[in-house]
């Protein structure tokens, strides 16, 4: 096993020693809170958003963009395990700020030697504000969203650790 | 604003004021390591890991599966911010072994009265370690992955908090 399989594996042993309280926690998440995030490393969203095990689902992708997969994923949350407060947090300093769909294919076709990637949806972002409200309404008027659920749209700022509000609630 | 936003920009704004050490960080993740895995609120990849703010790229959808999205966030995670060490991590007792895709279809088309449910691929889950293969081999055969990444399989055990390996490194 590589190091940094062990390293993991070693960290969990710990965690699963302290996890005995959590063992009896329930599927649907208690605060009835669902956050769409970017992957970028440097986000944490349960200690960046005061989130303890069994609080939130947490739904990440390059971007935090409300891709088809990221709104499958919001429908289960809210039509089968209720949750009802929506966040869609994007954040500066972004990968996905670092170049166009074209880009990333052509740089693609020239490591893999495929035109694969001219046939996918990247999802860069050339506006940070845009992207946010261009995803909340994306979200919003899907059929398969609950005029209940409330949805907000923040920017996590990467110097400074804040969240920024882009769009506050009932959006 | 509602309650539950409240809570959480006020816990934001403590962590924020112990974030100064983070602001250095750079965009690819320290460690070189990917992880996949599900939005479940019971999940926290960071604490069961032992993953700090920088280590990781963490991806999650409803179930931990390789869908389109989430090879999307895998490829650029590995070619234009260089990992190497993918982890696909499902888990017991999670909501998609809960329904199948007609179920959910079907009680969304009851809920929302339309018929758009049908059109999704929803990615229940009926076989564990199967479906951990399965987004294994879906994303090891992508014409855009490197063969130097490893992809490994765990099952995060939501009774103990431990991570039990299904597929070891090189898959």
């Amino acid at each position: 096993m590589n190091d940094n399989l062990h390293k993991i594996l070693h960290a969990n042993s710990e965690y699963a020693k302290k996890y005995s309280g959590k063992a009896k926690l329930g599927m649907p998440p208690s605060r009835k809170i669902a956050i769409l995030t970017c992957m970028d490393a440097r986000l944490d969203p349960a200690k960046f958003a005061g989130l303890n095990e069994g609080d939130a689902h947490v739904i990440r992708n390059a971007g935090g963009r409300a891709t088809n997969d990221a709104i499958r994923s919001l429908v289960i949350s809210g039509s089968v395990l209720g949750t009802k407060e929506w966040l869609v947090i994007h954040h500066s300093d972004c990968g996905m700020e670092s170049f166009t769909d074209q880009e990333i294919s052509k740089s693609l076709e020239e490591k893999f030697d495929t035109s694969e990637g001219n046939y996918i949806n990247w999802f860069s972002i050339s506006d940070r504000e845009k992207s946010i409200k261009e995803d909340i309404e994306r979200i919003r008027r899907n059929p398969l969203v609950s005029d209940e659920v409330n949805i907000s749209g923040y920017l996590f700022d990467v110097k400074t650790g804040m969240l920024i509000e882009i769009y506050g609630e009932n959006i």
